[in-house]
């Protein structure tokens, strides 16, 4: 059974995509496969399990020399399995950049796009297969779009994500904007976290002038109920970046509906960064980034020292 | 203008997909790009471009963060130029294991299929536009297929590049037997090369159990021609090693005709490596190794220590 996984911090394309990825691989190729899960998926990608009436993949901590996998939504060797590269991998499929960290012994299928959402990639490398899809499945390939491009606020969203979304949400007869909404709203709801699993929920290493970095982002179309635990939030870095063998986490509050992030400043390391960055001055512990929503397009390229 | 390159012992492969891809860029992209290399296409590669009609390449020693890449035919940085992670890499297009080495700081385009060339892939990518290819992009084309799979004998062959080669070869009313013929003699003069240039020309480092070695083909129909130069090529292993940061060279020369290697023993380590890798006893200096063809598919993830 070829086990089909995201990354660790299961957000919508984290968890759908590996559900999309396994049903082609099981009903449309013949070859068994299961989507598992390498943590808890968020509150949205929650919301679109039991929407779409998908049951919960199985959260696993490892995978061994005998596991056959497919790895979706990531290429970073940080956010896999520590034993990922025992593993037999036969498929990499993902919209991030290159960390150059998985290696193989035969060649295997690798397709990396930039498009905003993996479950775009797959619905191309499946051709006139997705016209078997259930509806289920057509479910999550458009919630895994919605989330990823903030429905079609993120600058990472292409033309061809955004027609494949229109095509899937007319057969499935959603509303978007309702549907979307309802997925944000679900993402928005912080309340059952504590501040080091709020720091964690999205969050990705990345190295800046020889320094890591835990770069941390949080979706919301409610920033003030994150933005109003901002003390004990900044008070919680130094030891989630200690236990991540990170330097610092740099917490971004991305507000969905007015397009901007706030970027936490708990210090003068990271006023640096935020001025050297984006360019803005920085007065108090808190800065607002006008038109930054992504992580991938706009603040790792722009992250310096 | 992009720099679309492939590695640095330029092959059929390694010479003809840059041409081919730089074509499509220029041609049907509108996007001008154009063919470089980095190191003297080997003898194969050298008809080829004279059969076609195709210019020799440009050889260049590095690329700068100026410039804007393709990499083709390779994802090993080792076999790329020095500051190939400086340089703004549009795309990757190739058939190798992953070695995890190139990074980038956005999402590109990444193309790893296991086919047994470059071209068969760019063919898949390029949709539609195959109707316009020229003649001389077709020869190119036909050339790495029937280079990669060494006529078809070797197991990376898939029916996939094999097809491919029979239409493309229908197209151009090419006889695959005759040419073939024609491209392996002239890949088996080998009489204007020093030792260390063979041990050199089809060469790929490779990491065993904790040592580098560096892993040498030499694909002929003249075995013979290799062959009796065992003797000085395995003197002149200990300096290329040396040179070049590895620990040993491992010469394997490939009887296309007989699908066989004779693989140079020339010490304790290389008969440990024999033996433990291809379970075959070793006596003298050569042992061959009946069945072996590919580097990729059989050799590397055979070797052990």
């Amino acid at each position: 059974m070829i086990k089909v996984f995201g990354h660790k911090s299961p957000d919508t394309d984290s968890t759908g995509s590996p559900i999309i990825w396994a049903w082609y691989l099981s009903e449309v190729k013949g070859t068994p496969a299961k989507a598992v899960l390498l943590g808890e998926p968020n509150t949205e990608a929650l919301y679109v399990l039991n929407r779409w009436g998908l049951e919960k993949p199985e959260i696993i901590a490892d995978v061994s020399a005998d596991d056959t996998c497919v790895i979706v939504d990531t290429n970073n060797p940080a956010e896999l399995p520590p034993s990922v590269n025992d593993a037999k991998v036969l498929e990499v499929i993902d919209h991030h950049l290159l960390t150059g960290g998985i290696k193989t012994k035969t060649p295997i299928n690798v397709t990396i796009r930039p498009l905003a959402c993996t479950a775009t990639i797959m619905h191309d490398l499946m051709g006139d297969a997705t016209d078997r899809m259930p509806d289920a499945i057509r479910g999550a390939m458009l919630s895994c779009i919605l989330s990823d491009t903030l429905e079609f606020r993120s600058p990472t969203t292409t033309d061809h994500d955004r027609d494949l979304a229109l095509k899937l949400a007319a057969q499935l007869g959603i509303d978007i904007p309702s549907y979307a909404a309802e997925m944000f709203e679900a993402k928005s709801d912080i309340s059952a976290f504590g501040d080091a699993e709020l720091l964690r929920m999205d969050s990705k290493e990345y190295e800046v002038a020889g320094t890591q970095f835990r770069v941390s982002v949080l979706e919301t179309t409610a920033p003030r109920l994150v933005l109003d635990r901002k003390d004990s939030l900044m008070a919680t870095m130094p030891a989630v970046a200690a236990e991540d063998g990170a330097h610092q986490v740099l917490l971004f509050v991305v507000d969905i509906l007015r397009e901007e992030a706030t970027l936490l400043v708990p210090n003068e390391l990271v006023k640096t960064i935020a001025e050297k960055s984006f360019g803005v001055p920085v007065t108090g512990d808190t800065v607002v980034l006008p038109g930054i929503m992504s992580r991938k397009k706009q603040i790792i390229p722009a992250l310096t020292l």
